[in-house]
């Protein structure tokens, strides 16, 4: 069978090489910390998976509208509407499995081939697959880093946007960089859509992951709703990446379009999954302990990260990730390639990691080097031995 | 937000109006007998769950592989390679959120934009959506019926073949017609894919769920297997339909490809799902009790529509559907729109079916009326009354 044409556009997430890669070191005998994931280590609250038991002894195993079931369309639209401090019906709601769908759902809907879609480099890297994949053409935005974090190059943003752009991806919270905008880059990325007339994805995967301040969405600027999808999911907040949920919020017509890819495409969501779904949203008490153990790993991970030789980093008030800037301690190991430099890391220390190139194609002229923590997935002790580990290689090298 | 062009040319299932009819007759205070539902009222095996809870104390709610977990691959590689008498590698299996997803994700790997597609019609109406929605050309085939079900018109099949063709979609075993090839019939299929170089999908949903004699792929006959996609779903052989279990069996390159969709598309199954699924594989007595309860349910609806007036139908060794001619019938209640009987059917008896619009557009010159009943959502007493009232009303129009 000759495979299509279409999938030589289809890109993928590279950063599975990278758990390969430590899941082979660590088959050959070796101590591997794990940096690289973005998953999680925690347990789902015990009530959120009561409660999808007694959903399936209640016979809550068949079909379910592909939309949702309307008590969790119900929920997340008060959960959602109450936290972003905008209105929200069940209309508004389209559930799920997991909040990835709701990228490809949203460049389906709203972009047609060769219409420009603006998205974060580094960034997430599924949206540029689906962009290349469905016709789009690319317009991947900067960043540049500041001395608490990174920022959006709006300069960029409004050049990319002044070449003909239909839609814009916004992560604030960022994966990978565990930056967030101020309100005046919020407002700003606002004012370029309206000016632009742009659909916007705004990916709120960590919205609820923050250790101090508050989160707010774009969608929730004023005029931005109607022309705004948000990405929402419950795999972070209740430790549920496995179990694939998650929704899409969108203006009514564009929710319709969603739900209709849904019949088509996996005819709904896990019926019980939605169950526990509404639980975790009614009693959400087990989140604040996963936050608080985030909060420490956070910790451990900046204060650890401070001690290593040729790497700084900000401390990120949210998500789970930090992106040091290695180029020092590239130099000091001797590396110039970031790929062998991570590979040289697991292989003499044990730490694994993602590096830059993970979230998209360097632009031209970049020249500082930069690698991705998560500590979701590890826990503190060994964090601050991983890590130690890392700072004494690179300081004796 | 203006939404994507590519959006008109996605359909949906109709069906689901016919849902939204009864369930609103319901509320209104009327019986209503729901032979419309493809669903089953069946509770899943016990094992089943208590698998899947055991998972979840485990700490399989994390992310897993795009593919499925090892232990899935696996056991979908024996199972459905015992049942077809095919030697099958896990690297042949992509675990999906149900069988459906590989409907799109065939269509997606193996059609280019322009190519035409052959599929049934009557027919599952997701075919025809996403071969129309990706841009292939449509080319529905026919069936007439005999004696004892329905065949597929091989000629209509040869001529649309030889119009330049690049894929087959095949449904053994089917929806919405009840009927299944006789083995000149399969091969005949398969010869013609053969002849036309074409790929072929093979929806095998309803392969387990039969009642005497034993089921053939098309992908076993000789040269079959490297032309072939299976769809395998656990959705009703396990009463699973609200879990979303299922997979892709393909060769090796075209598997890869799908579990590149995956990553894009749901990252993966829901991850306790799939160790429910291994356990389904494991210890599958529990279908068998499924199985004796949906034969009971097929004897009592072909018995009691032998017994109203105008419809005809066979005895389906096969699926949990009957597919009635009920041409006569309509002349009696003074109908000659399908649609509009089946309504009146709801409206004098509460006995709520989809009808032959629900499977694809008629052909031209298309005479004889046709409606589905399910016995999968109803049981045998409610199906003894609700057909008794259908008899009734038919017979005294």
């Amino acid at each position: 069978m000759t495979l299509a044409s279409r999938l030589e556009n289809l890109g993928t997430e590279t950063a599975f090489a990278v758990s390969l890669a430590a899941a082979e070191w660590t088959a050959r005998g070796n101590r591997v910390y794990p940096f690289h994931l973005g998953d999680m280590n925690l347990p789902t609250p015990d009530n959120v998976v009561d409660a999808m038991n007694k959903a399936i002894a209640d016979g809550r195993t068949g079909y379910c509208p592909a939309a949702g079931i309307p008590e969790l369309r119900a929920a997340l639209a008060a959960d959602i509407g109450d936290a972003r401090a905008m209105p929200l019906e069940p209309a508004n709601i389209v559930v799920q499995p997991g909040g990835k769908p709701v990228i490809t759902k949203f460049i389906q809907s709203l972009m047609n081939a060769g219409d420009g879609v603006l998205y974060p480099n580094p960034g997430y890297p599924i949206y540029e697959s689906q962009v290349e994949y469905f016709g789009g053409r690319p317009l991947p935005y900067r960043y540049h880093e500041t001395p608490t974090g990174f920022a959006i190059d709006l300069d960029h943003v409004r050049e990319l946007a002044a070449s003909g752009a239909r839609a814009l991806i916004y992560n604030n919270l960022q994966n990978p960089l565990g930056c967030e905008s101020t309100p005046q880059e919020m407002q700003a990325i606002a004012d370029i859509a309206a000016e632009h007339d742009l659909s916007v994805l705004s990916d709120e995967a960590y919205f609820e992951m923050r250790y101090s301040g508050e989160s707010t969405s774009i969608a929730s600027l004023p005029g931005m709703a109607d022309r705004t999808v948000i990405l929402y999911t419950f795999s972070k907040k209740f430790a549920m990446t496995g179990w694939r949920l998650g929704c899409a919020v969108a203006p009514v017509a564009v929710a319709e379009a969603i739900a209709k890819l849904n019949t088509n495409d996996e005819s709904c969501t896990t019926h019980f999954v939605q169950a526990a779904g509404v639980e975790a949203l009614r009693d959400p008490s087990g989140a604040a302990a996963l936050l608080a153990e985030l909060r420490r790993r956070r910790d451990a991970t900046v204060d650890a990260l401070a001690a290593v030789p040729g790497m700084r980093c900000a401390r990120p008030d949210a998500t789970f990730y930090v992106f040091p800037n290695a180029t020092e301690a590239m130099t000091m190991t001797g590396h110039t390639d970031v790929g062998e430099f991570a590979t040289a890391a697991l292989h003499e220390t044990g730490v694994s990691f993602c590096t830059r190139r993970h979230f998209g194609r360097p632009f031209d002229g970049e020249t500082e080097q930069y690698v991705r923590f998560a500590y979701s997935g590890i826990d503190v002790d060994d964090i601050t031995e991983g890590l130690g580990r890392l700072g004494e290689w690179i300081g004796s090298s």
